[in-house]
This record gives structure tokens, sequence and C-alpha cells, in this order.
């Protein structure tokens, strides 16, 4: 019976060291005194980091209150794979049989409270309010099974997308890609399942969109081994759900915010370029 | 008398500078050792150098001879921007009001001599001759009469094309962004017109595409233009030209060249992957 009673004690401790490991840690890039670093955000206390987190990036024993520094987009990718039609209450038509997938330039990407500029030859600009996996290990030819050990954490953001542009040009790219047009964070939170996970849009506090990532036609695991067959995947590249519903025009001076649950909340406001 | 003609003299000699500066410059990535330089071409010896020659780069002072490297692509984009139908003769229809822009991961880029690998699931893998300008500067809004100060020099590239794909998929960028799809090289020279070149495909030797890049739809001053009002171009990164004619399959132990007047010749064998 002791030996027993040990041995449900023993794997009790295993239990909570899992749990322990993982619990959720936070973190965001920010500016302070005009240069950008990494930080773990413990709190309200941000903790500095001499690199990435997903690039193994340790504590510089530096501390800052959130309160006094610029948050910036917590991520920084060379690789921005979107996908496109990946909620059913976004399509008009039939799922497609495998990811629409697209890339789009890595310095798109803007920070939580930083404007989405719409650029004076557009006038059809809508929100997208998705989900992020960041990736956290070089992923070629990931299985399903294994994908989730290749991504490190979670995030949020908004798609910007000029409708009048996406229907007219060849590609989305300009559509989807322009600059200012991709808003990312405010941090990434590691262990949350990615495909559990509620996503909300509000415009000008009012909410526009909402449903589950368990919504997904293609989940992130199956996206991201997708991927991994046909492009290479780096520590901190970026694979975004797609958006749900119906959207709707964004104008200078909106405001659009995106949760995540376990991340927090994305607010950009938008202006219009003359 | 005397004085004339020293100023003559003086004059020549400014034209002889000026022209000195205008020569072309050659330059190359090269592995050697293990480890990927810089280097500029000079005949066949590559002077090592510190730093991309568009980050500044100088001499290290270290020397090799070409035939005892392996060239590597000679860039090393963040965006690589490509254009589609932007030649008359590679179109069904009519021209596009505007460039049809898309990019393409940076790392699908393959260097001389590295195989194009068709993967397993793809049956329909096509050449597109291409040349490419390489961007000397941060370009924001630049007008198409100040996009040549923009631009660092000209290379080659294979776009290859899975046709399948790029029929059956919402998007073109896995039919044109998968790994390896990209050959670049051999080399970026300098102070050539980028919108006065001939480009050249030969498939296994045998001539399958020729045509000039004055007869782009939208040139390359046009096109750093467009792209700068939309996107940020930042040093290394690659526009490119977009090809011509009637493009036919690739397959396993094919070799397609490309060949862009002054800057020689791209050889990429073709793989069909299992």
């Amino acid at each position: 019976m002791k030996v027993s009673l040990n041995k449900i004690f023993a794997s009790l401790l295993v239990s909570g060291a899992v749990m322990a490991s993982a619990q959720a840690a936070e973190f965001v890039r920010y500016e302070q005194n005009g240069s950008i670093s990494w930080g773990e955000l413990v709190g309200s206390t941000i903790h500095q980091l001499t690199d990435a987190p997903y690039l193994g990036g340790t504590h510089t024993g530096q501390s800052v209150a959130q309160s006094a520094v610029k948050l910036k987009a917590p991520v920084d990718p060379e690789l921005v794979v979107m996908t496109a039609l990946n909620f059913r209450s976004h399509l008009t038509g039939e799922p497609a049989e495998y990811p629409g997938l697209f890339v789009v330039p890595a310095n798109s990407i803007i920070g939580p409270d930083e404007p989405m500029i719409i650029p004076a030859d557009s006038s059809n600009f809508h929100y997208e309010a998705e989900a992020i996996v960041v990736i956290g290990k070089h992923a070629e030819n990931v299985s399903i099974e294994d994908a989730r050990d290749y991504i490190f954490g979670v995030t949020a953001g908004n798609d910007g997308s000029a409708r009048d542009w996406q229907g007219a040009d060849l590609q989305w790219t300009r559509a989807k890609g322009s600059k200012t047009f991709n808003a990312v964070g405010p941090k990434i939170v590691t262990d949350l399942n990615p495909n559990e996970l509620q996503i909300e849009g509000r415009l000008n506090g009012e909410r526009r969109q909402g449903e589950n990532t368990s919504d997904m036609l293609y989940n992130f695991d199956y996206m991201v081994s997708y991927i991994s067959r046909y492009f290479t995947l780096e520590p901190g590249d970026l694979v975004w759900s797609g958006t749900m519903g119906r959207t709707q025009q964004m104008v200078g001076g909106d405001v659009y915010e995106v949760e995540v649950e376990g991340v927090g909340i994305l607010r950009n406001p938008i202006e219009q370029a003359k």
C-alpha cells in the first residue's frame, strides 16, 4: 500500500512538472529609448531578452514596466504565409480541395496601436480578424502529427484587404500585402492549443466577427504540415488562420480590434492617405 | 593654344573618370571551405568582399580563382517581387491595366548548377527565362524618372512554374514559390541598361525563348516605381521581368539555360522527386 501511494505521489509530481512547463509564457517586442528589444511579459513587467524567444533568447537582467514602453509587433519573420477561405462562414462556394496559400511581404507588418493606412488609390478596405501561429523551429516535410512541436506560440492579426484591388488585380499581393496592411500583436503566448481559440473582431467597439479556430477547414497542424511540404519554414515565420464571416469596409477614423482567446486585444486605428 | 589643349586634356580626363566609374562591375556569392562570401569577379578571379556590394562591402584582400569555388545565387533578398504577363508574347488576352505583381518566398531561390526539383505531386513544370534587377537602396514612393538610381544591377532567373498547380490553386504562390523553383545567377552585373537586354532560354541546348527587355509592357523603371508605391524595397530585394512566349514542360534529366545579355548563362539541371 505504501509503495502504491508513493507511485501515485510520484505520478502526481510528474504531472505537476508537466503542467508547470506547460504554463503559458508571454513575449513582446518593444521600443525603449529608440532601440527595439524582445522581452518576456510577466504581469505588467517586461523582462528584457537577449534575442527572440524562439531563437533561445535569455533574460538580460533588465526589466521595465510595460506602461513605460511602446509595444511593437511581437514578430520578426522572414516568411509570412496566409490562408484564404479557411472558414466556411467566409466562403461563397464550396471549400477548396487544399489550403489556399499566399505570402505577403514581411515588412507590411505593423504593431499594436500603429495606424493601418488606406492608400489614396484604394476605396474599399476591409478588416480580417485572424489567429496566427509563430513557427518555433526549422520545418520541412513535417507530419500533421508532429506539427504542434514546430509551433512556438500564438498571436492575433488583422489582415487589412483592399477589396477593390483584390477583385481587379491578377493576384492578391497588392490587395493584402501593401505596407501597414498587416497588424500583429499584442504578444505571443505559448502553450495554447491553437486549434481551439475564440477569435473576435470589433469595429469601433461593435462586434463584427466571432468564431473559433476549431471551425478552420484546415487547422493549424494541417497548415504547418502542408506548408512545410512546399516551403521551408524558419523560426519566427508566421502562418495565419484566414478570416471568418462577411467582412466590411473600414474608413479613416475607425478603430478595429482583434481579440484572440488567451492572447489579448490587438487594436489599430485606420487612416485614409490623401 | 597651350591652355586650350590643357582644358581639352582635363576634360578628357574627367570623361575617362566618369567612364571608368560606369564600367560594369560583376559580383558573385560563393562557397569556399563551407562558408559563403560575397566577391567581386574580375576576369576569372574572385576578390572577396566584407559584405554584399549593395551594402557597401569592400575588398578583404583575399582572392580565389573562380574555378576553385562553388558559385551560389548572387543574391540574398528579403523580398522577391515577380511580374505576371509582362511580355505581349506571353499573353493570351489583352495586357492588364497595371503590372500583375506577386511575391514568392526568398528561400525558394537556388543558385547556378543547383537542381530545380519537381515535387512528386506535380506533373507539369515549365521554364520561365527572366531578367532580374537587384535593388540598391531603400525605396519608397520612387518616381519612374528616379527609379534607375535604386537599381544596383542585373542578374538572370528561371521562375520554374508548376502549371498544374497554377491552374488549380487559388493563388500562384505554391506553383511559383515552392522550394528550388527559382534559380538565380550566375552574377550581378552593374551599369547595364536593364530595359535593353536580350533574354534567351534554352532547353537541353535548344533555343526555346528569346526576346528583349525593351519588349516589357512595364519596364524595370516603371516596375520599381510602381512597386515602391505599395511595398517598401530594401537593398538586395529583387524585381523579376516576367517571361516571354509560350513556355513548355521540363522533366527530370533536362537542363535549362537562361542567358541575359551582359550577365552570362544561368544553367540548372531539372530533377523529378519520387
